[in-house]
Parts: structure tokens; sequence; C-alpha cells
């Protein structure tokens, strides 16, 4: 059993193309022995969003604090602490922080993701 | 994509044997499309407890509400919100609410699991 305390996971930049002011946590994956899936913390500052994008694989997401949007190609839903997302493989999608605050959200997504 | 409110989710009482004072929620199943790995939520009320057991997949677990333990043959751990476990298959484990109010995380498991 490995327990760890989510802040104290080091936080690296996400470089993707499209991504502005976003932090990804690796809080369980390969590393600790996941054999399946991976969990993800990522935090984006005010104003910033992650890429716009689809890829073949799913994501499964809570939103844990801050204000935010989920954008997809029928527009944008209103997150907030206690909302969850399931993004089917495929479909295009983007998470934006429409806070004042940082927006922080687990993503998790399964072994064969990139 | 499917948002949804985690509170909005029905919660089924846990009837497993050695579980007391706990509820689930399946925030994104089977039912929602999720093709590799679940999310639920569980609620567990003061004094409360998950069975003690093993089996064969492991469990991803973010802690979001509460004070409690994580418990394995080597002893126990303390949780609180923010606190991730990673459970491998195989592993026995148990969590406990050790805290006056409800304690709430996530848990995430493989879609072979029963």
């Amino acid at each position: 059993m490995i327990v760890k305390l989510a802040q104290d996971v080091p936080a690296s930049p996400v470089d993707a193309n499209g991504a502005q002011g976003v932090h990804i946590r690796l809080l369980i994956h390969r590393a600790d022995g996941a054999p399946n899936f991976y969990m993800r913390q990522f935090t984006i500052a005010p104003g910033g969003c992650t890429p716009r994008h689809s890829h073949a694989w799913e994501h499964e997401v809570y939103v844990l604090r801050g204000q935010g949007a989920a954008v997809s190609a029928d527009g944008e839903t209103p997150l907030s602490p206690g909302r969850c997302v399931f993004v089917p493989g495929g479909e295009e999608h983007q998470f934006r922080n429409t806070g004042e605050g940082e927006m922080e959200f687990l993503c998790l997504v399964p072994k064969d993701s990139r």
C-alpha cells in the first residue's frame, strides 16, 4: 500500500501545444506499480486551459477546487468542486479555468494513453 | 461528454460482510460507457469502516473529506483530504472513519473487478 499527500508530489508544467498555465502531478502511476490506469492531478492557473484536442482514450475527471468549464464540440459546461466528467475516447475536449483562483481536478486515464 | 454532480448520484448502502456505515455512489461506471475503469465515491459514517479483505484487483483512492485511516497488514496510516492511496491487487486493506464527521473518498477500480 502506498499513501501520499497529493501536494507533496512534484508538479510539472504541461508543455503540450495549446496548454496555458497547466501543471500535472502523477499521483498514482506506472512508477507506483499501477497496472491498469493512472491518477493524475491537474492545476490550472486563472485564465489557463488544457489543450483542445481529442485522442483514442477516455478521461475520468473529478473537480477538487476552483471554477471552470468543460468544453466539447457542443459548447461549455460549468465545473465546480464535486462535479465529475466522463470524456469518451475520440471526443474533442478542453478544460478551462474561468475563476479567479486556481482550478484543480483529478484526471484518470487508462494505461494505454500517452 | 457526461457531466454530473457527485451528490446527485444515488448512494446505495454497501452490504458486504464487515462493512459498517458505508454508502457507495457509482460516479462513472459501466452504464456511462466507461470502458476500462470505474470511479466510485464512498461515504463512511463516523465509527464506520469498509470490509477488511483482499482481492485480485487494485484500488486507486483519493480522500475528499473527513478523517480516517487506511489499514493494511502492516498497521494503520492516517488519512485526510488530499491523501491518495494505491492498494495493489492481492493486498489486505480496510478504510476506517476515525473522525467525528463523515469520511468521503474516491475509489477507482479496473473493469474486471466485481
